[in-house]
């Protein structure tokens, strides 16, 4: 999406160690706008599919699955992370290991927001490794819910996420998808997509 | 808000200790219909405001106030929860005692997203002892930035957050605020406000 890859060299910083640092538009600021632009390009992907409900993971994924499942007419569920919970039975529950955190989280949906009759969106700000998003996968079939697509803002293509997601057969669309990035020039190589945006 | 209010009639589940979950529509699973009827009600109850932002916190905050901010044409900020944070000087910080998950967090916003500039609405799901909402006009204040006003999807009118919030002065708009509430015969009574909606 030509609209979200402009904003991310404008806006975009790149840091040592493969970081790209959005907060000044995707998840700390949040340009409400872009997100909309977002919506109506998911709509067009997912435009085949038969979607009753948008799940992604708090926090940063939270505001773009919001503002996209305007698009859809659906409600949305965020996956809840915490350290330590009390685990009753009534909830789905999967670990997510975060490598930003250096942290093994316990992620819960609560059984009453996601079952059999779900046909799911998955959207998500990030994808590098896909530990969180095979979380969220692993959530929805546990619930025998059916994953329909999945939805990413920015993709690290030279992370193995996107790979192992693509090869498990589910349709996963990302709206940018970062090959390389350099530190020292600025300089961002994105992936050359099928959609012309 | 009489939809707010029939909502939580409906849907919201009492239980012992003055406990009202609405996870059904507003924090766990999120009925982005309703939010935009409430983002109608602020838009009027805020009309005479010139908001240039809208700020929240995670991770329940963050959906409504996204819908919302489109009625302004504003970006969101949230600000971020950690139990123990690296402060590098570059964020405004405060600590919010969360009564819930009896814990202290640090609460950051970056310096970059907040400044003398902005004239701020505050978004939040729930107030009830207000401890959350101070630490947010907290870090207006410390940014020297303006509340604006204060949005509030559901008050604990039996709690002192409200009042203390409206002492400073502040304008403070909640949709539903609940004075009483029986768990045995799931008995919820709403105050009377001067809105008619």
């Amino acid at each position: 999406m030509k609209l979200l890859e402009e904003r991310i060299r404008k806006d975009g910083i790149l840091k040592e160690g493969n970081v790209l640092k959005v907060d000044n538009f995707l998840n700390h600021q949040m340009d409400i706008e872009l997100f909309n632009e977002m919506g109506k390009e998911w709509k067009k992907l997912f435009a085949d599919k038969n979607i009753n409900k948008v799940l992604t993971i708090e926090a940063s994924g939270i505001g773009i699955a919001c503002i996209v499942a305007q698009y859809f007419n659906v409600p949305v569920v965020f996956a809840k992370k915490a350290q330590s919970i009390n685990i009753d039975g009534e909830v789905y529950s999967t670990k997510i290991e975060s490598f930003t955190h250096k942290k093994v989280y316990d992620v819960i949906v609560s059984k009453k927001y996601i079952g059999p009759e779900d046909h799911v969106l998955i959207i998500d700000d990030f994808l590098a490794n896909g530990c969180a998003l095979q979380g969220l996968i692993q959530l929805v079939e546990d619930a025998g819910a059916t994953v329909e697509g999945i939805g990413i803002a920015i993709e690290k293509g030279f992370q193995q996420g996107g790979k192992i997601i693509r090869n498990k057969g589910i349709k996963l669309e990302s709206l940018a998808i970062v090959d390389g990035m350099n530190p020292e020039t600025g300089e961002i190589i994105f992936r050359k997509q099928k959609q012309s945006y």
